[in-house]
């Protein structure tokens, strides 16, 4: 692609979804108008450019916009081949990487929400959950350094946003998700290594701060 | 592909997602070994093949296996290239592609299911979700012949056995879909005029008796 480019991201800070999609450009070296959304009064152009589910992130590139935020990492993959690619070539390798980046988008948020959403009974019972799934993604990883391989990829992209909320998470919850999966937080810290990850993805404390207004606005506590 | 290639589907013969996969094989003129599976009673090699999901269907080629409906469609592309490409070539068309598989995916089957699993007010809402979901499918469809344009593609596969359905809901909810959106049963008769989407998909009837089944087993009416 040549650098006449113009590439706007209609996104919210703490959002994971958005991380996934800064994570991708920075890999790419792609330079970008950032455009905060406020989800509580949405622009026209995010109500235009996602008009189905009216959701942020939103990619802009040239005038044509992309939603969903695993479908617009494979679209920059796609686009910006050269640099750093996040796919594997092979069809089966390319099969598992959309199999656990499918299984991240299905199951980490929801009850990653119950814990800081909810207390008492539920709020163990989301914590519980947590877990599980964190450890069957860290069965998959294995002693392997990324979920890719060697190399960080699609996969890692999916997931590294949600590490970001792990002090949340922790704080809200009172437990440590490292005694439970330490090979999963090593992996973390790994990821924040690389340049792309560590400046796109939002300040723990900051997630933890929006948690709590989040909480007040619900009246939870 | 070379000849020697073989292919195993694990699959449930009135299973939506289990068409696409018929019907992309089809597409590709891929000869397979089918396994029909009881649900109730699963088999071992259903779940050592998805041991995350246990779900069907499983596409196991030469001995490897790849789960989730559209992962397998896209694995299935990917691999058997030569033949009517599913897919488009151009990033933005590809993304386009993805995007209403994943409506699909998320949005038509829960209101399809609450229109034959529940009665009353509930029965009411679920139709009128059902039909929204549908309109803005066809919407997008437009006077295109299929949601690519002229070739039959990736979202018509994912939407296609959600057509032979369509009378099975159509009975438990007494209504007509085409009243409400003409052109997309339109499509769908388009579809079924393919060799390969006519002799992968399940027989309306049958459904329809699986569903009264269905029905008695959960105790509904």
């Amino acid at each position: 692609m040549a650098g006449g480019d113009k590439v706007v991201l209609l996104d919210v800070k703490v959002s994971m979804f958005g991380m996934r999609v800064r994570v991708a450009l920075a890999e790419k070296g792609i330079e970008y108008e950032y455009r905060e959304e406020n989800l509580a009064n949405k622009s026209q152009l995010l109500l235009e450019t996602n008009p189905v589910h009216k959701k942020i992130p939103v990619l802009i590139h040239n005038g044509k916009s992309v939603c969903e935020s695993l479908i617009i990492v494979q679209y920059i993959d796609e686009v910006w081949k050269e640099n750093n690619p996040l796919m594997p070539c092979e069809p089966y390798q390319r099969a598992q990487a959309r199999f656990w980046a499918d299984f991240i988008d299905k199951k980490v948020y929801d009850p990653g929400r119950r814990i800081w959403a909810t207390k008492g009974e539920e709020q163990e019972k989301a914590k519980k959950e947590f877990i599980e799934i964190l450890k069957t993604l860290e069965a998959e990883l294995g002693e392997k350094a990324y979920f890719g391989g060697e190399n960080f990829g699609f996969v890692d992209v999916a997931l590294i946003p949600f590490y970001s909320w792990f002090y949340a998470y922790e704080t809200c919850g009172n437990f440590k998700i490292e005694t439970e999966c330490p090979k999963l937080v090593a992996w973390g810290k790994r990821c924040m290594k690389r340049e792309s990850v560590a400046k796109s993805l939002a300040d723990p404390k900051e997630i933890y701060e929006f948690v709590i207004s989040m909480k007040k606005k619900l009246g939870i506590e």
